[in-house]
């Protein structure tokens, strides 16, 4: 038997997320089919984060048993094999049987990427959300970003069809930065690093920053609607495919 | 009537290049087919650089001649409403009749990239050739890569199926770099700027470079490639999905 931490990245566009559904390719179905062939039956895989439909990870955390004598490396090898090339385990390593991919992790980063050019780069189509125009205050999104760090009710940032025994999080940082560079200057990005995350809470943030960055509402309002938890304040939702699970953090 | 200089980028994975083929879709077709509603009647437009089968541009001059009055901020838009995502219009000009996208380019600029780590990143799957294994001597690779700047005749990087009147052509600059960075270590690029290119040249030479990369040749055998003016002496030609047009400069 052994007890295994899997690092995996994986392009979600086309995929509908990360939980197993009736309909559609996810995530932990993919994995787990990669990984029954080891095990010589049904597998069962636990994410850190369940992203949505279209969400991206740079380097989402599985936990899983086997009963097989195997090493973390044939694991490794053996599911890229299986699995199709948008999903990538890039690490295996064993851990002790206390660990838990989503119990244990104590904080996580998501990063949020906007097109704010007036064209769309080919290159950026399922990785971002393009909002052409106008040039976002940046700097003001930024403010109003930093108004959510520290312990907070964050329900006026939950996705309507969640439900969850708290909607209390706490957030470490929370920053918006237009990438520099020749080739990235009509990128925005939003990264945010967190103990825990509702459903859809990243993506209803960026629908309220941008709401700022348009000049439509000042900086204060992103803690007026925090304050209000109510969902129908916030900005709307910003589309999946701008969104990455970059990292989980564990002790 | 308005002489134009479009500047696009397109995403090649899945078409034919830039050139119009019987089979398959090209960038050019693409482009002709997406002007013709504005002129109303057929269109011809000339590309700085004709990339092959899935390479990518960043940034390809082309130049079209319309016999209508119409801005080009109308050009750009219309074209990009007819367009593929995968081929975007970044900008357009007015430029005078004597402007040629491929005659007057006095210089261009290509990218390939490498990806040198054992696991190829989802994101990376049309973008880069997977070299996953040996850690490529960079340094080594670089210093063969200098080696190829000057005017030289590059009969040994040319395709098979080529035919120019010379295979004479001017290097201005030629580097292999690690990308720094924690993401992006696995990344390797090689930067080439020349006044121009000969079919297949720049793989070739990637393909050469990445031999002393793995140390099955020394830094000296570019140079001898070089001057073998043979074909046979040089590397595979690299992947075409690693390689990129960047910039096409005039004076």
């Amino acid at each position: 038997m052994i007890h295994l931490k899997l690092t995996i990245a994986y392009d979600g566009t086309g995929l509908v997320g990360w939980q197993r559904q009736p309909t559609g390719t996810s995530v932990q179905a993919l994995l787990e089919d990669a990984l029954a062939p080891l095990e010589g039956g049904p597998v069962v895989v636990t994410a850190a984060g369940r992203t949505d439909a279209g969400v991206h990870a740079l380097a989402q955390i599985v936990s899983v048993t086997l009963h097989r004598a195997i090493t973390p490396r044939s694991v490794k090898r053996a599911a890229n094999l299986r699995l199709p090339p948008a999903v990538r385990v890039l690490d295996a390593e064993e851990v002790g049987p206390e660990f838990h991919a989503r119990f244990r992790a104590v904080a996580k980063v998501y990063r949020y990427r906007i097109w704010n050019g007036e064209v769309l780069s080919p290159f950026e189509r399922p990785f971002a959300w393009h909002v052409p125009w106008p040039v976002l205050d940046v700097e003001g999104m930024d403010a109003a970003a930093a108004g959510l760090v520290g312990q907070h009710d964050f329900a006026a940032f939950q996705g309507t069809d969640s439900n969850t025994e708290t909607t209390v999080r706490r957030i470490f940082s929370s920053r918006v930065l237009r990438a520099s560079g020749m080739e990235r200057e009509a990128l925005v990005t939003y990264e945010v690093r967190g103990d825990g995350f509702l459903r859809h809470m990243v993506r209803s943030i960026v629908g309220t920053l941008v709401e700022v960055g348009r000049g439509r509402e000042p900086v204060s309002w992103t803690r007026e609607v925090l304050a209000s938890r109510d969902r129908r304040r916030a900005g709307r939702t910003a589309p999946a495919a701008g969104l990455f699970l970059v990292r989980v953090e564990y002790e």
